[in-house]
């Protein structure tokens, strides 16, 4: 077998357990010297490549690329960044096949979401015309959970179980404080589109009356009166309401709650956050007093409480992506393919880029109940074996002891640069 | 020895170790069955008392109150309610000594802030006045760290090992998205009065370079020129900025940022929190991408990343209130002395109420940076001990399993009622 180089970047909002995908592609192409001379990385994603900004992985100890598996975010950088329509854009694509072919760059390792596996597959597609040969392999990554034919995303189940983690915390913190004092706590979590997130903190509820009561979906238009009376008798009941926000909650028109219309006294929008517009709604309609948190980048970049799960579908996924380049594939996605709920059994399948690019998987409408406030059976068995296992970092000094990669860069050998458009 | 039975009750805004100390309240009168009867707790703290709503904790099996160790938030309930003067509401005190009488204690231990050992003072004045036999011991506790005397109160080191957490994950996942996305993250967390919990955030920083780039202390007058002067240059040196911004920072002119005077369509005052106009601010200023977290209630409760030695600290504290009391010691509190920085050591050691109640320690000047963005090496010397080690809870189904407690009532001895006032 010819050696040659690998390409692999990441790309768009990163998460707990990117890394451990980029673990398992280069600790792959280690194991296949014979294949693979050198894991070559796009600094900042795939900008990286079109700038011929590249780092050398080689130059990375084993050490620093095992710690790659326990490291949040993306260790080369990542980019929002998406490439336009070969018709739109081709010199976009021109200058990547230039870039590839200077580097000797014989598989193309893309490691994103729903764009990602269309840019994947085009730059398949155009390697193939132009007869320049390139194994294009996409490995799934999204905290949003969106992608089709894969059960799960890597990433999502580490975001889910932080969030489940997180309200059951502050669930018990509530329930202490409420007799003389917060009696709502409203948590804001992830999820423009897809109520996936807000769903796994559903898990936290294992009785009736634990937190959360109360979960708001993007996939449910928010009906403030049904809303209010909800958390009203929630708090007759048990004293306390604990509440998960979807940052996608709309209302019956369309808009987003968090964009309801407030502005400040120079007439900007707000500043955005559904959870302090929803514990303001409440406390002008119920008086209760409140306290809001908005989880944000955390919840995505918590390596320190991620899914033993997560990390290990993600590094699979990147070693995956490795041995089916090797195996001659070309324009295909490693997928997770549940085999088993309970016990939790799960195997490496694989799809076509084609029946992945620009598909979003959105909740099922019976995973959530009738009443539009919390999970169902179906969906709790769907996303408890993904938040499963602790796969704690090591610490040093009472921290997360995360590795820096040196990313030294490779001599360029192309006299062109590349202005993106 | 008189055998008695102890009365326990948890004050004020819970933490992620006030049932540590509860734990070793119950546990080291459990061993002395020959002095302590039962350990009554008060049902959402003092109110317990004095509506004679009492907790029975010999119900609880062995195996629950050891699981108080590792489950966050307060286990019998706490409240925010301050005892008036005797001189204002002496009616509060007698009840309270009423109830005490009718349920043979002869123990009072009080797990608070400095109110509460204000509290457990005036309760131990007016026993003895009275001739009322009781041992009063209050046993620290706040996540504000403002008590006096003791190094350092359970609770913070576990809040200040979160938020160092915390801002290291998110620092690095905005490194990676910085190239083309989001370069600013402020990160809001707790600390009305005193910044000790925003000055964790930087132990986070091992490097220059590193996150957190700025601390915003209530401390240190906020200066919005110098401010984005200084983000502006680390934006510019780094490519990314991540700041952490504590809940009580204030303008020149004494207010809270965080009701800067912004108000919604309907002039009511803005939703609150410090990030979102920190955040704003910066955008309008300079115009980068933003993004913004309020950790809120999921800061003190944050069990599953606890520090050891806050842990071990709670437990000892609160298993001394009890070895105190036995020695006959009353109108103590214990407290922790630091014998050595590093290697750490410390000791358990006690104070007189009367020089606890009404004191609060801020941070000293030295502690902060002379440009007052971060925090000096005699800082990170005071803070590192605080958040060392790990002391993880046990899971089960990828959740924490946290211990709730029957909370099971005593049998009403009094024939009256009391209205709080």
């Amino acid at each position: 077998m010819e050696r040659r180089n690998a390409f692999y970047a990441q790309s768009g909002g990163v998460t707990a357990v990117i890394n451990a995908s980029a673990c398992g592609v280069i600790q792959a192409a280690r194991a296949h010297p014979d294949a693979i001379t050198n894991v070559i990385a796009g600094r900042n994603g795939i900008i990286g490549a079109l700038h011929e900004d590249l780092i050398d992985t080689s130059l990375e100890s084993d050490h620093a690329i095992a710690g790659l598996r326990y490291t949040p975010s993306g260790a080369f950088g990542s980019c929002r960044y998406k490439l336009k329509s070969i018709e739109e854009n081709q010199a976009e694509y021109t200058r990547l096949l230039e870039v590839f072919a200077a580097h000797d760059i014989g598989y193309f390792f893309y490691n994103g979401g729903g764009d990602s596996q269309d840019t994947t597959n085009k730059i398949a597609q155009l390697s193939l015309q132009r007869g320049y040969p390139l194994k294009c392999i996409g490995i799934p990554k999204t905290v949003d959970n969106d992608l089709p034919v894969t059960d799960n995303c890597p990433g999502f189940g580490s975001v889910a179980k932080y969030v489940a983690v997180s309200i059951r915390e502050a669930g018990f913190d509530v329930a202490s404080m409420a007799k003389t004092s917060t009696k709502v706590f409203v948590m804001e979590v992830m999820g423009r589109h897809a109520g996936w997130i807000a769903a796994a903190g559903g898990l936290a509820q294992e009785h009736d009356g634990d937190a959360p009561h109360v979960i708001l979906f993007p996939e449910i238009e928010f009906d403030e009166s049904r809303f209010i009376a909800r958390v009203e008798q929630c708090v007759a009941q048990h004293g306390y309401c604990a509440i998960v926000v979807s940052e996608g909650l709309r209302t019956p028109d369309g808009k987003f709650v968090a964009d309801s219309g407030i502005r400040d006294a120079f007439g900007h929008a707000q500043l955005g956050g559904v959870a302090p517009v929803i514990a303001t709604l409440i406390k002008q309609r119920l008086g209760l007093k409140f306290h809001w948190a908005v989880a944000d980048y955390l919840q995505r970049a918590a390596r320190h409480i991620a899914s033993k799960t997560d990390v290990e579908q993600a590094y699979a996924l990147g070693h995956a992506a490795v041995e089916m380049a090797l195996a001659g594939k070309n324009a295909v996605m490693p997928t997770i393919e549940r085999l088993a709920d309970d016990p939790y059994e799960w195997r490496i399948g694989e799809v076509a880029l084609e029946k992945v690019a620009n598909v979003e998987k959105m909740m099922p409408r019976d995973f959530i109940t009738a009443d539009g406030f919390g999970i169902t059976d179906s969906c709790r068995r769907y996303l408890k074996p993904l938040i499963a296992g602790e796969d704690y970092p090591p610490y040093r000094d009472g921290l997360p002891d995360y590795i820096k990669l040196k990313n030294l860069p490779i001599k360029k050998r192309l006299s062109t640069d590349f202005t993106l458009s």
